[in-house]
């Protein structure tokens, strides 16, 4: 079980490793003086290796420093660095239609913008956080059109261009509701924006639904228009560091409402299925893919043992722990914790490894790619800091 | 050196690999009888795990159907075979506009066109093979309908649809001379098509000029319009492998060229620096990605070892070999090939495993997906045991 002892040492992990090792590692090197915004593509000691700008982990770092502006120091370093990245947003992360780009070079220019709408999501998330640490109304309605059009991109048919020919095959995938549950739940906690609520209960319903398979006791990564199963590579796939996610969003609403025992019944199931399919019960850690029928997957580096699944175990365990006290989620917590501390951080620079072969060992040095930036690490430690503190007050 | 004992050795290990395992494991299980055309995504034991088909894939075992036809036996089974291909691949391979799809379901309609001409690349030698396999004047025309199609979109600045803005940045991949070449190279020795050596000497030029960078020891994936390095980690990535496959598409030319020095010479010196980046002392065989600084890559599968430059390296070595009489590539040749013949073919089901961890255990049991198919082992095993019969003429 958790012990009283065990949750005094853990709480310092989490809140010293963030205020004093990942937040510095980031604010130290990601931060561009002279154009504006953040660099991320950095090396194992935070040198700049390339300069293009990945507009996701732009938002994603916004996000961050207005949260902890606002939920544990009013830091006026905090808060500058905030608003230097929604500068940055503001002057080069838009097209004329109000869609942002993905991706821009150091100075701002447009390099590619994607079909998804996840780039917007990261926008106005860190619109909707920055609005409140900065009392900025300007941004609370920023955030609130970016939502409007989010919401209306997704639910308008033939609104977003398909990858593959839609007369032939339709397809949709779990990401979409997922980052609208999560984006609704800080719209809503930081905002309180109009619309979240239902939201979060359309998307979650969608989950259940659509992307949730009793059959293969597992959540799927795409599925058809009505939740079809799609017999190929990508219709199988399973990422269970994403339903992880997935079911600590839904467990953090089934919380919100006061322990909504439909939701949290939901949370668990998605978590138990995605840990029996994901734990590597030979070298530790979480697989990245695997195929709901047990067929070989096709992306090749399925077997490798990433960060973030690992930081999204660690805050869902921990969540189910304090949901039910089911000491099978405290012994989970335990091993996603122990091996992700065990083989992810850096020693010598700080932060953590991103990418580690399947046995744990570290497959590069890189601390920061378009897809690796200040968010899945901090975001964990923060939010187990948090929860522990709540758990020692229920306790008190 | 190469003795006329290991020779003797190793031609029935291509020859018989060939014919006795590559060829059987695809006739046997990758024809839909059904629906036509090829499945391609296979599990180890050759069972079918995704309908969906390829097109680079439909054009290459054509390819390969017809030269074995053409140059090894007259078998019907291998032109029915190649002719049940060209069948689909016309019914369902092309769009309105003359290009081709990327993926198509079994039963032929279309799922995905790529802004990219490598579809029809592979269509293209697939229809020129066979035009002298079948003796079908139509298949003939038809190719070189679509290497005038090819050509145009590449000459044509702007026909071809970027991926990133390119009023902000334009680059190009050495991918595309490499495949013109290689195809050109098919197309003048099957069908004799008009054109042929002077798009080789463009696209050689364009190599040597553009991609070859001494100041690195490198040719680099992806340059500028002009040659620019680009130092992000596109323009920094090296893929040993490819560059390997280059340098005998090189090597192959100049000895069709009476051994042209100057070819000779560009080829060896692509293979020597490209064989220094990518074979790995700590474990041998080829890792897949490399940094012209050797800063990090960030593709995720950057260290393992993939099939196919295994083969192109088999070709390379062997072939500079042939070219030099110069030991290093008798040494180089043993290197690889004795590495890939210890790790990649299946003992139980035949074919080669793909996808190996950089210490050469197997990542997956998939034998076939999207990228790998009847292509790179059987070609080289086709090439080698040629070229080992040329040179025990040579001697003999």
């Amino acid at each position: 079980m958790l012990t009283q002892e065990r949750m005094n040492e853990l709480m310092p992990v989490y809140r010293d490793g963030l205020l004093c090792d990942t937040l510095p590692f980031w604010l130290d090197h990601a931060i561009d003086r002279e154009q504006g915004g953040f660099f991320i593509a950095l090396d194992r000691d935070g040198t700049v290796i390339t300069t293009d700008k990945p507009m996701w982990a732009q938002g994603r770092f916004v996000w961050l420093l207005s949260t902890l502006y606002s939920t544990v120091a009013q830091k006026a370093e905090w808060l500058e660095a905030a608003k230097h990245g929604i500068d940055f947003i503001r002057s080069h992360g838009f097209d004329d239609d109000g869609r942002m780009f993905f991706t821009v070079t150091r100075h701002g220019q447009p390099l590619r913008k994607r079909r998804y709408i996840f780039t917007e999501t990261f926008g106005m998330v860190a619109l909707a956080a920055y609005a409140v640490a900065s009392c900025e109304a300007q941004a609370r309605q920023q955030a609130i059109d970016l939502f409007d059009l989010v919401a209306r991109c997704i639910t308008t048919p033939g609104l977003l261009e398909a990858k593959v020919y839609p007369e032939t095959r339709q397809t949709k995938g779990l990401a979409v509701p997922m980052i609208m549950i999560a984006s609704s739940q800080v719209l809503r906690e930081t905002i309180n924006a109009p619309g979240c609520d239902e939201c979060i209960d359309r998307c979650i319903a969608e989950i259940g639904r659509d992307f949730v398979k009793p059959e293969f006791e597992a959540v799927l990564e795409s599925v058809g228009p009505n939740g079809e199963f799609v017999d190929n590579f990508d219709g199988r796939m399973i990422c269970p560091g994403h339903s992880i996610e997935a079911a600590w969003f839904i467990l953090h609403e089934s919380k919100h409402r006061h322990n909504d025992a439909h939701l949290r019944d939901l949370g668990l199931k998605i978590l138990d299925w995605s840990w029996k399919r994901g734990w590597d019960d030979e070298y530790g850690g979480l697989l990245y893919y695997r195929d709901a029928k047990d067929l070989p997957c096709t992306e090749y580096w399925h077997e490798m043992k990433f960060w973030w699944p690992h930081n999204e175990a660690v805050i869902a365990t921990l969540l189910a722990y304090q949901l039910t006290g089911d000491e099978k989620y405290a012994r989970w917590h335990r091993c996603a914790h122990d091996w992700a501390y065990a083989h992810f951080p850096d020693p010598t620079y700080g932060e953590w490894f991103g990418y580690l072969r399947r046995d744990g060992k570290v497959s590069t040095r890189l601390k920061g790619n378009m897809w690796k930036g200040p968010f899945h690490l901090p975001r964990m430690q923060w939010y187990c800091w948090k929860l522990l503190e709540e758990m020692a007050g229920e306790k008190g």
